[in-house]
Order: C-alpha cells, then structure tokens, then sequence
C-alpha cells in the first residue's frame, strides 16, 4: 500500500493505474490509500461530458484536452460506459479515436465498463476521479456514452456538465430523456454544419427558459472534427467555473455533488450486498416463480430477503 | 380488515379505494389483505401506456378504455406520475380529461403521485394493480407520465405495453430515452394527422430493427381526440397478448414480471430504510459536509452509514 501511496504522489502513472483497477474491482486497498489521501484531492477542474449516442462526444473531448495540452496541462479522461454488458464494446471504436493522445505523457486515458448488474459503476467513477486528481490532473474529463440515470449519477459529481447535442438528423431520434437537460451547465451543438443545427439550439434555448436560472447555460456551436468552435467552448466552460466561485454557488455545488456521490456509494453498496446476502440473487429468482405460481405474493416475499439482508 | 377483505371479495369500490390509499401510505394492512388474497390475482390483462409527454397518452387511454366499456368489460385506470413532487399537479389536466368516464361504474380511475423522494411509487402502482386485479377489474390500464427509469420499472411489470409516440414537433424534442424503445410491445403514432407521421413512423421501425425479435411489435397509427385508429390499435394489444399465450413466453414474461416487481419493491424498501436509520438523511446531509471539507472522505463515510443500518 505503501508503494502506491508513494507511486501516485510522485506521479506515476502505473501506480495511477492499478489504483483504479483495484478500485473497480472493489479491492479496499485501493480505497485505503484514497482515504489517507483524500486530503490532497479537490485540485482537479472536472468536467462532465454527456449527451445522446453519436453526438460525437468522444471527438470533441479529444479537441477539448489537446487544448488543454496546449496550456501545458496535466489532463485526465475517464470514458463511462454504464451499459456496456449490453453493447458488448459497441463503444470501443469512440476510444480508439482518441489513441494518438494514448501516448502523451501529459494525458491519462481510462474507460470503465459495468461488471455485471451489480452496480459499482459510479463508485469505480469516483475512486478514479480522486486516484487522477492526487496523480496531478489539472483538468480531468469523465465521458458518458449515453443519457441514462446513471450518466446522470455520474455527471452529477462534476463541476460543470458539457451537454452535448447534434442538429436532428432525418434517420436519428434525439435520445433525450425529459430531465435530463437539467444538468447541462454548458451545451453545444456538435456537428453544426449539419442542417437543422440554428434550429436545435433554439429548441434548446427554449427548454432552457422553462428552468430559468441565474446562470444562463450557454448554447455553442462546434463541428469537432475540424476543431472548429473547440476554443470557444472551452471558454464557456471557464465563464462557468468563474461564475461558480465568484457567486459562491461552486462550494454549494461541491456540498451537494458529494452528497449525491455518497448517496450512490450507498445504494451501489447495498444493492451488491442483496445480491451477495441471497445467494447472488438466487432466493430472489427463487422467489419470483413462487410469486408467479402464485405460491407467495411480492409483498410477503420482499419481507422475506428484507428479512435476510437485516434490512427489514 | 375482513370488512376491507369482504368488500373487496364483494367489488365495493369504496373498499378498493381505501386499500389503494393504504397502500400509498405504507400501511401493512392494506398488504395484508393483498397477502390473503393474492391466489385470486392473474384474471386482469395489465396494459401499461408510456412515451414522451405531450403524446395524448390520456386522451388515447380514455378513448381505449370506451372501447372496453362498450364491450361490457370492467376497467382499472391507473395514472402514475413518479416526477409529482417536481411538476406540481401539471398533470392534474390530463386526469380531468377522464372525468367523463369517472361517473361510470365499471371504471375505476386512480391517480398516484410520489410522495417525496423516498420511493415507493413502484411498490404503491403494485399494490394499486393488485387491487384492482382482485376487485374484478378485466383489463387495468397503468399509464405514466414520463419515460424515465421509474416508469421503464413501472411498465416492466404489465402484460403489454404500449408506447405513444407523436410526429416530430417544431419546438417540441422527442424525449426518448435509447434503450427506452425496447419496453414497447405495442407502437402507436398518436395525433397522425399532423406533419411527419408517417416518417415518425418510418423512424420507429427502423429503430425497432436493430432490435430484431419474434415479436416485431406494430407500429399503430391514431387520431385519439377524434376517435380514429382505436378499435385497431386495441386488436394490436390483443395480437400482442395471443401471441405471448400462444408462445409460451406470456408464462416466461410474467416470472420476469414479478422478478423485476419483486427487486424494485425491494430496493424501495431498502431506500426508505436507509432514511429511517440516518434520522432522515440527517447523517447523510452532515457527511456530505464533512467530505466537502474533507474531514472525511467518500469511502469512510459510506462504510459508516452502511454500519449504522447494518448493511456492511
């Protein structure tokens, strides 16, 4: 433990790395050394970046860090892919994209997958989060592939969300749950030389009076893979940052991200631990036929696993 | 609680009301009933009715529900909005487009709203089905608000669901969540008078490729508020419901059904226990401080909650 405490205090990117796979394989060593350093955490900007498939927010996160390498900055990208049991990798050619930043010592790439329905995801987020901002990152990107609740959870923890829209493309739903658009401390239409894309941002501009706010969120226009608009998206991600501290609503911000971050510790734990209290869900499938024989009824059965997990 | 059991046995409405309010409330009577009860549940076809708001779900519901009626069959009308707290009765208008049924006896019209955030939404609809299910009801309708993770919970647990769509609006966004289409048993494009129905359509079928089953679900067309399109739409339900009969998988749906019911309730339960035992999230609140001014840190303070309601 002690080698990766001194690993990732001097910056070293191995020590980096096998801190978040043990993170994400719920191994408490990892944890143990995040605790004795959590201190050191909070120096890290992290931006969340979310939006529907095929927005092109793995491009434009690529476009967004090479400026901050530019600014000679240290630069972290976490990649989230919640339902990738589902998709079985679809996703991996959005990372391989961003490859030729694979070999920047200044950068640290990592995407995380889900391990199964046990939940998780959002912890392993969290445990890289805080490993990336003790390693040094200045600014450190979490990626989510889709806008489901638990892109939400995790965006939730960051301190300022990157919505990520594209015009309506004939073929393409927008994939936008209502409530969604609440998180989006800044957006931008990706692709804007698509047609429709004036129209898009003002169809965003008008869900965003519905939830007028003191802060505007800003609507930008970028076609990322011709770096174009790249700059000033950046900049309107640092009006908000700037906004956050000046008002004070950055600390408040803060308080509460970490509040629904522990809250999702919390469920993610419990959940695991139902399954591990009944036999990784057997009692619960058991259960459920005898529901569906009509030999029990869901409330009865319910009180049985509360009962078993000493929960009841 | 033999009268409520008597009076159920007996179709009082008076008493599936009761039992439905009790229910809402977390009162374990109400469950006892269902308990001894529960061997006289299976004989109501449950249809669960989503997609995005504005879509006309209950006008189309209202209309469906008429049709049942004229064929002389009992009805439930469940409407569940889990976002309440947040819209503040917006939906209210919507119920009272029903009204014109509530005057007849052999419809049963119920509204349920979440009642805070400790959940319980899911498990209250369950007990709310249930209810009916025993009280005589022959087919319940279940129709949500929105189509957010608590009503993809909400609908898992029908027979059939059937998902509302609208044509393209100009300032209105699809609020299609991906992953949210795959629920749908039953398609239909209400207000097919209006520009790109048939697009919107062309859209759906497309997506439901990509999703290739047995089951290729119809896509319907309808003019609710002018009657068009129901009486097919309806045969489209009762298609859905003789093919799952007639293949085996109506057995298979309902275990997974109960399975999925059972989990949520579960989970529900856990939550509000999580409240109950930090004295209402007051530990929570005061860890959050503390991690934001990192006196403690995530890991620590969710390894203490878990201690306090014995979930370590």
């Amino acid at each position: 433990m002690e080698d990766f405490k001194q690993g990732l205090l001097e910056g070293k990117k191995r020590a980096a790395a096998r801190l978040i796979s043990m993170g994400e394989n719920g191994q408490q060593e990892a944890l143990d050394v995040i605790k004795e350093l959590y201190h050191k955490t909070g120096n890290a900007y992290v931006i969340g970046v979310t939006g529907p498939p095929g927005a092109g927010k793995s491009t434009l996160t690529d476009k967004l860090v090479k400026v901050c390498r530019a600014a000679g900055h240290k630069v972290g990208v976490i990649a989230v892919d919640p339902t990738s049991p589902f998709t079985g990798g679809a996703i991996l050619g959005d990372r391989i994209r961003m490859s030729d930043l694979n070999t920047d010592p200044g950068v640290f790439i990592r995407s995380m997958g889900a391990r199964g329905n046990l939940g998780g995801i959002s912890e392993a987020t969290g445990v890289a989060v805080d490993v990336l901002d003790i390693y040094g990152c200045e600014y450190i990107f979490v990626e989510t592939v889709g806008v489901g609740q638990s892109e939400v959870d995790i965006v939730k923890s960051c301190d300022t969300t990157l919505m990520v829209m594209v015009p309506g493309l004939g073929d393409d739903i927008q994939a936008i749950k209502a409530g969604v658009m609440e998180i989006g401390d800044v957006f931008v239409i990706n692709k804007a030389d698509r047609d429709g894309a004036e129209k898009t941002a003002r169809e965003i501009r008008m869900m965003l009076e519905f939830n007028k706010n003191e802060w505007n969120p800003p609507v930008n226009m970028a076609i990322a893979v011709e770096n174009q608009g790249i700059k000033e998206l950046l900049d309107s991600i640092f009006e908000h940052r700037e906004y956050m501290t000046g008002s004070g609503k950055g600390h408040v911000r803060r308080v509460e991200n970490r509040k629904s971050e522990l809250l999702t510790i919390v469920k993610e734990r419990m959940t695991r631990k139902l399954f591990e209290k009944t036999y990784n869900g057997e009692v619960i499938d058991d259960l459920s036929q005898k529901v569906a024989k009509k030999e029990t009824d869901p409330y009865s059965a319910a009180e049985m696993i509360l009962e078993k997990i000493n929960m009841n």
